[in-house]
């Protein structure tokens, strides 16, 4: 098991192959994956190395080849169904973005409590009820969970998640969640990040 | 300047000690505290320690005294204006959730190239030409940008960005980009944390 900073660079350096194909470039050197990614072209080849890909010593690293061997480990071999919990402005940015990009993962449920949105399909996706939430997830084998409800939501969200037997919680509220060990967590808070920069700014203005 | 992890917790907490302040509860433990962000009491103490704060023996924290006292460490003394660029579902979604939630934190410009946007209020902020970017963010003294577009237009904005003067850039697309040493950059991406947490679980899946 790699760790979580080297697969988030992986999933990045992917991204930015991907791009780099489209522009009909075949082949790429560790410093130039590095200058698109802020980082030292030397990290850059640690983390290849450690996914057991090499590239050629005067033309670099075979894009397609990268591209194939980043998936083969931070891919899932099977399909990942994923729902989203909150069908607001956030939850229709993430499902538009995400489907029809990955082969493997995919949304293919949303909840939300809103009777104008329970029956209908938004973004390409059915919405179903907040407290159908256990029953279909069960049933359509959905593994991960991604929360974009309001904050005072959460906790009875996340517990329903847990009853469900859901793999993965994606918690992009502003209230922490506690959940039990054998699910992984990844949380993360937009104003969290917009307060941070603003420290950081601060002595730069008078 | 404290660092960047100090910071994140301490907007983390404050956002916790708002929620307990509105439910009528005055003091709380360094260990209440911690449990509700899944770290250590320690961690809680060291933190508030450092914005020079402290505790009553059996009292713990007076909540509306630790709120003021984070405020003075991490906000900004003068009102920070911030502009939206991309005012789609993300868009729109840090807009409605950010505006008359901090007093001096404040989107009070969008721009978008879509016709059918521009010159409209939306989530309550006016909507800009992409091509006034520049003009606009000097002129309304903006110093942070949170770039929430598709990710190929990602380059062009950074590069309208710098030109502007801006202080600081969130960036919610999934393209890096580089600007200069003397803004702020903050980058986030969805699509990471997902093939992330995709990752983590794959042993769970048969």
């Amino acid at each position: 098991m790699l760790p979580a900073k080297t697969i988030e660079r992986l999933s990045q350096y992917r991204r930015t192959l991907l791009q780099i194909l489209a522009k009909g470039k075949l082949h790429i050197f560790s410093h130039e994956l590095a200058e698109f990614h802020n980082i030292t072209a030397v990290q850059v080849r640690r983390d290849i190395m450690l996914i057991g890909y090499s590239g050629q010593l005067r033309k670099g690293y075979n894009v397609k080849k990268l591209i194939d061997a980043i998936g083969k480990t931070i891919d899932s071999k099977n399909d990942q169904n994923i729902a989203i919990i909150g069908i607001g402005n956030l939850g229709k940015a993430i499902t538009s973005y995400f489907n029809g990009k990955r082969s493997n993962l995919k949304i293919i449920a949303a909840f939300d409590r809103n009777p104008a949105k329970v029956g209908k399909v938004i973004s390409g996706v059915k919405c179903y009820h907040i407290n159908d939430l256990v029953d279909i997830i069960k049933k359509e084998n959905i593994s991960i969970g991604i929360i974009t409800t309001p904050p005072d939501n959460v906790i009875d969200i996340a517990e329903k998640l847990t009853m469900s037997g859901i793999k993965g919680i994606l918690n992009f509220t502003t209230t922490p969640i506690k959940i039990s060990q054998n699910i992984c967590l990844e949380e993360y808070d937009m104003i969290t990040s917009i307060e941070k920069l603003t420290y950081f700014i601060k002595d730069k203005n008078p």
